[in-house]
């Protein structure tokens, strides 16, 4: 279950509240497209802005409109007893995992990390992603500290930040996660543009952003790195350069909002506030580029 | 009113719900102590791992036991919406004043945290106290952002980040700051080690960790800066070291905790899962520091 493409789907936002039928057109969407899983409430489901019984509402309608998709659920949250509520409330709607990353105001320790994994792995039944994402949570794992957790019962996969883009590293860098996980976990690449070098250098799964708004697109370049067609892979990967270097000056969540926003599968100014998202001129960047490479 | 002591104190938990008997004492000492103000619900006072109703009865209680002391309440969250209710909130409560720090997830740009800033002061006829802490925020202002929101109605003081221990450095800064403000605005230093080096070097609050949990020894620190008697200033400052050290190397909420729960002003294992706190061989290094300065 924790192999191949897991999308990433937005959670749209209009006027401050979920905008249920746009996101039940992006699921719809995802399953139409054949994704492997689809991941709600992640970092491009803006999980950390919504509250409990926003998230509680989107997490049943993600498995409501899956169809037999397996839904995985963000359950992160600064406070650990609120990450064990969002644990039930997923459970409770039929999520098929939990995705936790270690989001942090106060910088955590090692132990709290691992002691807040434990905690939830002793409170569900469900298999947890381990969510490594430095970028937003302000954590870094060390190589220990996978190790650590992994050992916890119910510890299914790991989702890692882009590799470096030099292919023997990446795949040195895999290779360093696997010799200290069990070989039943699996290890998922995200960061887009490290997507297809991840799957080369022995990923089992692409965490994906762009997957939850492109799957088309997401679901033709994981089976081609799947297939043993790497290079075509390749060449289709460095053809949307033009994409990842967007996603690079703008971070991939305002990219990917406005790629939705213009597709109209989401309603203008979906993000949740403060996040502004890309003014006109930045728009009208991100609306060239999905023309040229023809995204649409 | 923005000039001054302004004391932090913990929010403390006990099991996972605030500890309100603990938390009217903390307030009653700090009243008691003479500090120039209270903020109630800093980062401190744990804010961003409470709730909205945790929130909205521990800025009651604060009011309530301080007395003639004004109160500030911290008001920050990750979405603008919430941040607006812990205004509205706070504002029932009887606050003074607001605290907001741009707390991130996906990283903020120049505008979104102005137009959080703006939103907030449309919104809200109480003084707002920008909260400048990027360690915890992961948010950096320019000097050019504190320009534009100092123009904003409403905003009263800025609470700045530890500063150079450079004297002339920190002097500098000080100056640079000043000369994008208004005049009836304030500058308070924050990092309490730099407390009495930013008292003298222009600041006329010390926004305090230690303040809150230690509120006489602050208060005495504040005064002798305050009067010129900055040399005695600098002596005390100095003597206390070690407690600066250990802030350095575990996080002053973590010392700040672990000598509350030593002094018996707070029950153990008061802050916020998954935040472990001091472990024993920590503590005892604490409560060596906490004897051999007499700060009991």
């Amino acid at each position: 279950m924790f192999t191949g493409l897991s999308a990433f789907p937005l959670t749209p936002l209009h006027n401050d509240q979920v905008d249920e039928n746009a996101y039940r057109g992006l699921i719809t969407r995802l399953a139409a497209a054949g994704v492997d899983s689809i991941t709600a409430l992640g970092s491009t489901g803006s999980y950390a802005y919504l509250s409990r019984e926003e998230r509680g509402r989107v997490a049943h309608l993600a498995v409501e409109h899956a169809g037999n998709v397996p839904v995985f659920v963000g359950i992160g949250a600064l406070r650990t007893s609120h990450v064990l509520a969002h644990a039930d409330d997923a459970a409770h709607a039929g999520a098929s995992a939990l995705l936790l990353a270690p989001m942090s105001y106060q910088a955590l320790t090692e132990n709290d990390v691992f002691e807040l994994f434990r905690a939830v792995t002793e409170h569900t039944e469900l298999p947890v992603i381990v969510y490594d994402n430095p970028g937003t949570t302000h954590f870094t794992f060390t190589i220990n500290l996978y190790a650590r957790i992994a050992q916890l019962p119910g510890i299914a996969s790991i989702k890692i930040p882009a590799l470096p883009s030099n292919s023997a590293e990446a795949q040195k860098r895999v290779q360093e996660i696997r010799s200290v996980i069990p070989a039943n976990m699996t290890i998922g690449i995200s960061g887009d543009q490290s997507a297809v070098g991840g799957l080369k250098a022995g990923c089992d799964a692409w965490y994906s952003v762009i997957g939850g708004t492109l799957p088309e697109l997401a679901v033709k370049l994981t089976r081609l790195a799947q297939n043993d067609e790497s290079q075509q892979a390749t060449e289709e990967s460095a053809r949307l350069a033009p994409l990842w270097e967007l996603n690079a000056e703008f971070g991939s969540l305002r990219v990917v909002a406005a790629i939705a926003e213009y597709l109209g599968l989401v309603l203008e100014k979906c993000l949740p506030l403060p996040i502004q998202g890309l003014n006109e001129q930045q728009r009208a960047r991100v609306t060239a580029v999905v023309d040229q490479l023809d995204l649409a």
